[in-house]
């Protein structure tokens, strides 16, 4: 299975954003790429000034042209994040399109940026709503789970993923810059040990302007190797990955079967 | 908190094994420690060929003199883990002693290590019962919760350990190799980072002979951040941990609050 990871930059400007990513796109399907994977929130600068103004229904514009691109492209499409808006409530969406353009699933952020990082303090649930629902869908290659950035912090959401049969786990995932140079690389790496799995977190290009992200989109294995790992600019990569390995790691080390639930419940 | 860290070497003669932790324990407390950890499988080496013949019942000699160096020291002890034998069963299991050389705490390690790894194969399970308690002990300093080597590999355990207090996961555990070098750190760190605490993972010495440790004893704090890490060689540190820190983390940056336990449940 060959992955697209689309690290692209994101700016003020929604159309641009959404050509850049048909771009990329279109980029990664010519090198033979079955999936693609965008940033979360890839055509909205990751500021609350922008997310009321530049939301849309599902149905809307950035969801169209993406669905268009999926199957223009024959790709499988992981469409980031974008501000959707429903009734009236927002929420930090991925929509993810099968390659003849239909939509395949829809992951709304389950857990809030609610955080007090000196300088850089953050209250997603001020803005968004959360989901109410954990996200997989299956594919001729694997069944995928489908996390957005904060999401990832909570081994139980990805432990629970895997249970029900998750061989790959698709983050859209911008960290800024001191968590992700804390965290991000381990936590993209043991969440792939402890699930036996692979991880992909995929993350907007560290820009000049406004946010300013970890960038470092990666891609581990179920080892938890880093089999793909990109910088701070724009970048796009079309890494392999063979989901058989994972049976052979979980042979080795049999983790899932070991657990013992009866304990952990309080 | 001063918390000391035996790295020690293990060897096939199990009164020279206690001496050696004799010895180490009461220079911890000559250097302030207020507690002393030592390696999983102090007294015996990591081989079932040893396991039956130096087992022994709680109350046995081991136990006696980690009770007695516990009190001598005047220090909390974390007596690493040794065969004990209770009726037809073995059970590997850690010992805790308070400065008065009373038990505190028993924990029998829950996850049994049974693999296939290339010429590293084991079956713990074919020789020790599991235990079937989470093992929780409160000191004068915090709260701690005890783990035995592969039990650290089960984020759920963890996470129990930190929602019912814990402030300090400690681990006597003897992490082989190859699976050290690939996920020893990042479990070790990133632990610390999901529950926020500090965790203690405490190994033997890389031994010359027999079972080969990838011994790196090391202490995180609840950033991930490494404030000890021992090499392979035999060492004693003692390190310096403010449970005070955790609940700056937690303020900064609230993990444990923003779970979605309902959405987890299968």
């Amino acid at each position: 299975m060959k992955l697209g990871v689309v690290q692209m930059p994101v700016g003020a400007d929604k159309e641009k954003n959404i050509e850049t990513a048909e771009r990329h796109i279109a980029a990664c399907a010519a090198r033979g790429a079955d999936m693609v994977v965008l940033p979360e929130m890839f055509c909205c600068p990751l500021s609350p000034k922008y997310y009321a103004a530049l939301a849309e229904e599902r149905g809307g514009p950035a969801w169209s042209r993406m669905a268009a691109a999926a199957a223009g492209a024959g790709v499988w499409l992981v469409a980031g994040s974008l501000p959707e808006r429903a009734g009236e409530n927002l929420y930090n969406t991925s929509f993810v399109f099968d390659p003849a353009g239909g939509e395949a699933a829809r992951h709304r952020k389950l857990h809030m940026f609610d955080q007090n990082l000196p300088g850089a303090a953050t209250r997603e649930s001020a803005v968004f709503t959360p989901g109410d629902a954990v996200t997989l869908f299956d594919t001729p290659f694997c069944r995928v789970g489908l996390c957005v950035c904060f999401d990832l912090r909570f081994p139980e959401l990805l432990l629970r993923m895997a249970l029900a049969g998750a061989e790959l786990i698709i983050a859209p995932a911008v960290f800024a810059l001191a968590t992700g140079a804390a965290h991000w690389e381990m936590l993209l790496r043991l969440r792939a040990v402890d699930n036996q799995l692979f991880v992909a977190g995929v993350s907007a290009a560290r820009g000049e302007k406004g946010f300013r992200s970890h960038a470092h989109s990666m891609v581990t294995d179920p080892w938890g190797n880093i089999i793909y790992e990109a910088g701070t600019e724009e970048a796009v990569a079309v890494v392999e990955i063979d989901p058989g390995e994972i049976q052979t790691v979980r042979d080795k080390l049999p983790l899932l079967p070991a657990r013992r639930p009866a304990l952990y419940a309080r």
